[in-house]
């Protein structure tokens, strides 16, 4: 059976253990009723009693497409809640194969070394290497990698994360020598409490020890060729990846622009995907789009952004990253958000809540839209610990608090997404009600947008709810939010899957129950007992009384739809 | 009938109306059901929807000694719940004699002047003041004594509630031209976000309306007596004021020391009430003791403390302050303590809340112990609205989460008064568990400490409960907490002023019923609503497992004590 690698940072100790009520959690689902089961949920996030879980999806290891995302989750030093951060990258795929369910990291160093996990075919140590002490996670990465083998899997934390900064990320090595992002929550920040830099898994090409392996094939066969036989894949995703939905957000009116003041920008061609794609073609270099981030993913829709001269800024452009450090910070240009988004991931913060600080920042007087070296200067201050730097690398909430915003995008302390609540609704309920704070994968309607419309007042809180109980499940198996379609058409693929692996025999309904429903439940559990009461559940009064150009919407919904999402 | 005054920032109407429910009600228990009934207790405090309560306790206007206090009100800023200060200064009086039981302040001006709300014989009108803005609280007071009449009663704020920091407190002149403070909560920033710098009431003799006038001076003539016949009032109260408490805790092994990291100091003989009195006598001068903060008060426990020349540096130098600015900050030197102390009361900044938060500063590195120059620049920062300035304006949890601490004194967000809670175990009950966060005027167990002792583990909630009620009961009425033992010892005594004055006929049980007990549930039922759920009710970590020299203790009460401390 597979099992749950305990590892205490104030001892020293690896243990592992199994636990036959965890065998069909995995990914998210895990990760929340590990932390239900063992934190004390109003303990302090970056204290001795939070812990940090690395859980790979239920299927990872496997070679299913899209279906080896790591799920990283803790109470989150952004929101006080639980909070789950799933990114793609190699390690999900070996810690599944090393028969690993969850690393579970506990108690903290009374010392000040920089701590390393190694985890092989022999087993896992704990390695002091203070020589990787505030490096950042491309230096950190590439030594690691020089260091135990250039296919390990590695997940790290930049200098945000070791200065404990709340809008600390993880950052995941993939099969190109990129890096991937468990981004959101400040979960970076719970690892550098604990003194971790990295956690560094051997390649392993170990078999699954599967139940029904010909099924299973026959079942990653089927899922496949709809992939492979979906022409939109070859055409959107590998070409645009999720920068495909710029032009469109922007045209409903909920494209973040110059924090949150506007819901569209002038020249928004300039920032789209098609815009990007052109660019990184014509550039040639280093650039390439139809890159996958884990192997053997038929979606490919990363890609390696270059300057004008060929040499990679960064990798991935994608859209949230776009929309908050676009026209969020007032840019219309794709090499300024590059340039931003590549000090981010070097930093080790998350894109998404650096935007959405940067912009509080700006709206409040600390630079001027759009001035790409004040932005960088202010990047600057966080990866160098400044007390600027602090105050932005805590996160949105901090630095409107301390600056005096009235206009702070956030719910539950962490930054909205690229979707203003007031121009896709469905968004704003999902920000206010999820148990993930502002938070798009959290239950993401824009993709629903033609079965609901983003403006109206209706069936925005079952459309939210119905969305964030399906992406938690998908998050709990291992899959990419873009391995949906063919999965959420035909459910019992994925019950397919499961009981081919695992000998169960779990339908469809207990698929949603158990790894859906369930884990929001016992996620609003912890939070409830952390203190964040359905009092937490709202959205900040400025969308409530700010039109937003050009829709002139406010957030209009009742307190009854809204309550519609929670489950 | 006395009438609730509402005063509208947004369209600047002013309207009274009377509210039969209210007639038993005053001061903090009034306050506690108008924010009840009439603020979103989830809204944002600093945002158009709170309200800023001003109500002078039931008794306020008649010759009780010290019971003319007035209670501010709001959704507090630092703590997100419910919160009541209250201080001493003309204006109850004033107010109590013109049948005001309560003044709302609501809605925000859309302009960005800075206005005056004055209320005399003819009624109330509010007028635009420019030329106060940013002034000091003492300059602010002068200017407007030097308009309107040298014994007004005066509320005003200073740069820190005009900058909306979270520690901004608001003043109120007293009979001697000094000021006195309702510190705590940050009720000065929901005073300034309302661009309200100041409430000047008029002198007035006007009589009360009493039921029974002569049944209510024979009472106030008996309590009268027991301070007259108090020796001790004299020679502890009238000399050393609350700093005569300064050698006993610090004997007890509670004084907060560095940032809470010992709980005594050497050298505090030095801080001491006698030492105070000793040099006030000394230096002569403008420096005296004995002085009330209240027309007719018997107590007199405030004093003008000189400096070397005999030239006034501040009023009043107490016990809180002198710890908090005194050995929390690494000084034992009384003139240390009043130059920080001064420097609080012109920003207008609470001074606990300020020690507090440069303690947590200091201790991550942002200067040295004990180093007036370095924390007088700091009290600088705030004043002038620097970087720097508005995170420890914020305060303590603030300055705390942005600098990295994990040893932040907080509970709900607001700092420790002068009781480290592992040497006086009740007091850090009444943190944790009573309405108004870490706060010592809601339930002081230290005056208990020879009953119940300090360091043991059992009835220290019975204790915190029966003080958080009973203090309650006493802001309600608008006594001061210096007035409880001829109140305690004949609770009658407050029921004959009571229904002499109303001409109710309520027994002392239904005194603590109605303006004790009710009152609180009132305040916790807001807190709820506000999202401050039971989880809130706690301390910091790290008061769990730092032992505190001398006495080596942690704080051990266990949950089942502490939730005996819930009303």
């Amino acid at each position: 059976m597979p099992s749950i690698m305990k590892v205490n940072m104030t001892t020293k100790e690896i243990a592992s253990s199994e636990n036959p009520d965890y065998r069909l959690l995995g990914g998210r689902a895990l990760s929340a009723r590990i932390l239900l089961d063992e934190v004390p949920p109003n303990c302090e996030p970056l204290g001795e009693k939070n812990k940090l879980v690395i859980a790979p999806g239920l299927l990872a290891g496997t070679p299913v497409t899209s279906g080896s995302r790591v799920s990283c989750g803790a109470k989150s030093p952004l929101t006080n809640g639980v909070k789950e951060a799933n990114c793609g990258g190699n390690i999900g795929l070996f810690l599944g194969r090393f028969g690993i369910k969850a690393i579970v990291i506990e108690g903290q160093p009374k010392d000040d070394h920089s701590y390393v996990l190694k985890i092989g075919k022999d087993g896992a140590s704990l390695l002091t290497m203070d020589e990787l002490k505030l490096l950042g996670t491309y230096e950190t990465d590439k030594r690691l990698r020089a260091k135990f083998g250039k296919d390990v899997g590695v997940l790290c934390i930049g200098p945000a994360g070791e200065n404990q900064l709340r809008m600390a990320c993880i950052a995941s090595s993939d099969p190109n020598g990129e890096l991937k992002f468990a981004a959101r929550g400040g979960l970076g920040a719970v690892m550098g409490s604990k003194k971790l830099k990295a956690i560094v898994a051997d390649k392993t090409m170990e078999q699954m020890p599967y139940h029904d392996r010909q099924a299973f094939m026959d079942m990653v066969r089927e899922i496949h060729a709809e992939f492979i036989n979906n022409p939109s894949i070859k055409s959107v995703n590998q070409r645009y990846g999720t920068a495909s939905i710029v032009k469109a957000v922007n045209a409903m009116g909920a494209f973040p622009t110059r924090n949150f003041r506007e819901g569209s920008i002038e020249g928004v061609d300039n920032l789209s995907g098609e815009k990007m794609y052109e660019t990184i073609v014509s550039r040639g270099g280093e650039g390439k789009t139809g890159v996958s981030c884990m192997n053997g993913c038929l979606i490919k829709c990363s890609n390696i952004y270059p300057d004008a001269s060929g040499k990679k800024i960064c990798s991935t452009m994608q859209y949230e990253n776009i929309a908050l450090l676009g026209p969020n910070l007032g840019f219309t240009d794709l090499d300024a958000v590059a340039r931003l988004n590549y000090e981010c991931d070097d930093i080790g913060i998350d894109a998404i809540e650096a935007g959405a600080a940067l912009g509080v920042a700006l709206d409040m007087g600390m630079g001027k839209w759009g001035d790409l070296d004040r932005c960088l200067e202010l990047m600057g201050e966080i990866r160098n610990n400044t007390l600027m730097g602090k105050i932005l690398g805590h996160g949105t909430q901090v630095t409107g608090d301390v600056l005096g915003s009235k206009r702070i995008p956030t719910a539950k302390g962490q930054s909205f997404a690229g979707y203003d609540p007031r121009g896709l609704k469905g968004n704003g309920v999902t920000y206010a009600m999820c148990t993930m704070g502002g938070d798009h994968t959290a239950g993401n309607c824009f993709g629903s947008r033609n079965e609901v419309p983003p403006l109206g007042r209706d069936r925005q809180g079952d459309l939210s709810r119905d969305t964030q109980f399906r992406i938690c499940a998908l998050d709990s198996l291992g899959f990419c939010i873009f391995a949906r379609p063919p999965l959420l058409k035909v459910p019992t693929r994925m019950t397919t899957l499961v009981n081919a692996l695992l000998g169960t025999e779990i339908t469809p309904d207990q698929l949603w129950e158990i790894m859906g429903l369930n884990a929001i439940r016992t996620e609003r559990e912890f939070n409830v007992k952390a203190g964040l009461s359905p009092a937490s559940d709202k959205l900040p009064e400025f969308l409530y009384v700010e039109p937003l150009a050009p829709t002139n919407e406010v957030f209009d919904l009742s307190e009854e739809e809204m309550l519609k999402a929670v489950i």
